[in-house]
């Protein structure tokens, strides 16, 4: 029998019980199915690096795939539970825009996708705390998904799940952008939310990305071929645009985070 | 046919090589196991925090689910290494109290928990290292068990485990407890040792938490409902009184620690 | 059926996506396959490191295993993709000494290990990145193995990879040694490239390890045996010479990371 896939991506850290307890309410109700961890270091409460580390994972999984992200400073309070159908994959989170990029991805494209709230109180884990909806609702739904009930009896469908707003950047004149720095990688590398499609031709002729007083204007296409000391572009292979210093953090040597504001000149 | 799960709870970190070794142990014995990471980053030598971290995950796993917790400071010395059988569940760890809380739930329950010495060298992995009795005994062990060995064939019988003695505050007066912090997680929040049901009056009336000269006298049923800069209890998802601080830490903001002693005044 | 296993080791970290993006690839490949992770968190480019790691893991899993292991310095340049079968096991890996120990293992055996360059782009995910071959590369290539396609349709046989050159002391005088601390661990217990086979001798006689001005001359076979407070030598489970401090980072106290130089005199 091939068996079913749940992804997990959380900011709970690998420390606490948390991600093992999500893991143990799974098997216990569906035993046969293959965990995969996308990843649990996301940033506290930092909803565009899950968004964006999410993007970046879901569409090499097989379809049927139940990907569980669980970014949630709001658990507790009235905010909605979603399940969007999209793709062949299914996709389970708060309603607070960590599903942003999917969305995005499906609004861009001819299939709709379907999204639902998540209110079926039969699938949770009962009683249900205030704070830890991560192991009494998303885990059992994502369970019950893969054991394969239909989205339809999770709860009523919706229009307008909570956007992200955080995937592209605002033109602000015919040659200047502002943009958002996704995300800081292990290595230091800087991703922005400038789509390589879209903004190519910055290899091939001059431009200005502005991080406060620094300044980036190289572009090279491998991380081999830049000096070692000079922070450059490169098109990295998230299919966004990221600054790079070779073998060092471009991004402690920019002093940027997950959030940071930047411009691009043109 | 289903899979039998093991899940490993150990001190040794995911950088270094130890928890693979455990792994590449167990399937070349058991190759049809479902392994299942509670954690790896319990604080070096804690066995306090890796009770509770066992106690917040073993019940949530399948029936028949082998446990094995590894935070062994006494390894090479003449410590016992124990089986526990309860509830369905087993669990091998070195005889030191880090199945304390899998005991005390034992003690209060009508079922009593079988428990063994671990000495049947058969099932060790040979020659056994000093330094290493995940690898050699630990894992191995637990793969037999996942395999269908009885309980019976691993050792004799014993009735002298260690226990924890960390699990509950020690009554000092009529109104005044003495406890201790259990873990502080990846959000800073602070766990104490006050359990829920037993404590749970401090949602209604008049209580002072003392950790060294601050006090706590707020409690909240969410965070939401927290104001941002105020210390707080709630009613944590584990069953016991935490500490909060929305959205910061409120083990940096009180300087507390795993094993920090605190005052409960009602 | 029985599962094949695919190991992964990297030096990727586990807060990004790149560990959950080759997998993803893998498990679309390959559905039925088990995936373990050896570590995410070798120190970034520290090829030593990771070649230490590998050998303290492979030869504890099932036969018929492919391990993977990507550190990756010169992603983007000429450097080749190898595959290797030795003992039964498969390992995939840029050509840049993180299969030294393999290697090395295999050179003082009586089965030639099997060396083929990875060129059949036919098993790469396409189009293949400049910066993200773990991904593009590694992991379908790691898929189609474990799937089972024999390694000569790979790519054509080679014999001369980079090997380590890191693994042995040079001995510089009958009695000196220059040696190399091949990794520090979670406990910060030094991990020397001296083997415990050849150097055994240092259990039973006076010896000088020099780390800069610091000198360790005692030898205790446990941890347990050892007063708190000083530096001691012992036979560590990886079968090296281990500088160990008692509950304390013998690391943090002699000032050593991995590739920090000693020396031994005997």
């Amino acid at each position: 029998m091939k068996r079913p896939v749940i992804t997990l991506l959380t900011d709970f850290g690998l420390a606490d019980h948390y991600v093992a307890a999500m893991k143990g309410v799974i098997l216990a109700i569906c035993p046969e199915v293959q965990l995969v961890d996308i990843s649990h270091e996301i940033t506290p409460y930092a909803i565009p690096e899950a968004a964006y580390t999410l993007a970046q994972t879901w569409k090499l999984y097989p379809k049927g795939t139940t990907h569980v992200a669980v970014v949630d400073p709001g658990v507790g309070s009235s905010r909605r539970a979603i399940v969007v159908e999209f793709a062949g994959h299914r996709f389970i989170a708060p309603d607070n825009g960590v599903l942003g990029m999917v969305l995005d991805a499906a609004a861009q494209g001819k299939v709709r996708a379907k999204i639902r709230e998540i209110s079926t109180i039969r699938y949770f884990r009962r009683p249900v705390s205030q704070t830890f909806h991560g192991r009494d609702v998303f885990a059992p739904v994502a369970a019950h998904l893969a054991k394969g009930i239909g989205l339809a009896s999770l709860g009523r469908p919706i229009l307008d799940p909570v956007l992200g707003g955080f995937t592209k950047p605002t033109q602000l004149a015919p040659n200047l952008w502002a943009g958002v720095v996704l995300k800081t990688d292990r290595f230091g590398n800087v991703i922005t939310n400038l789509e390589w499609n879209s903004f190519s031709s910055i290899a091939r002729g001059p431009f200005r990305l502005k991080f406060g007083r620094r300044t980036v204007t190289r572009f090279h296409h491998t991380y081999d071929a830049a000096p070692p000391d000079r922070l450059f572009a490169l098109r990295g292979s998230s299919g966004y645009l990221e600054v790079s210093l070779r073998r060092e953090s471009a991004a402690a040597d920019l002093g940027v985070l997950s959030g940071s504001p930047f411009e691009l000149v043109l």
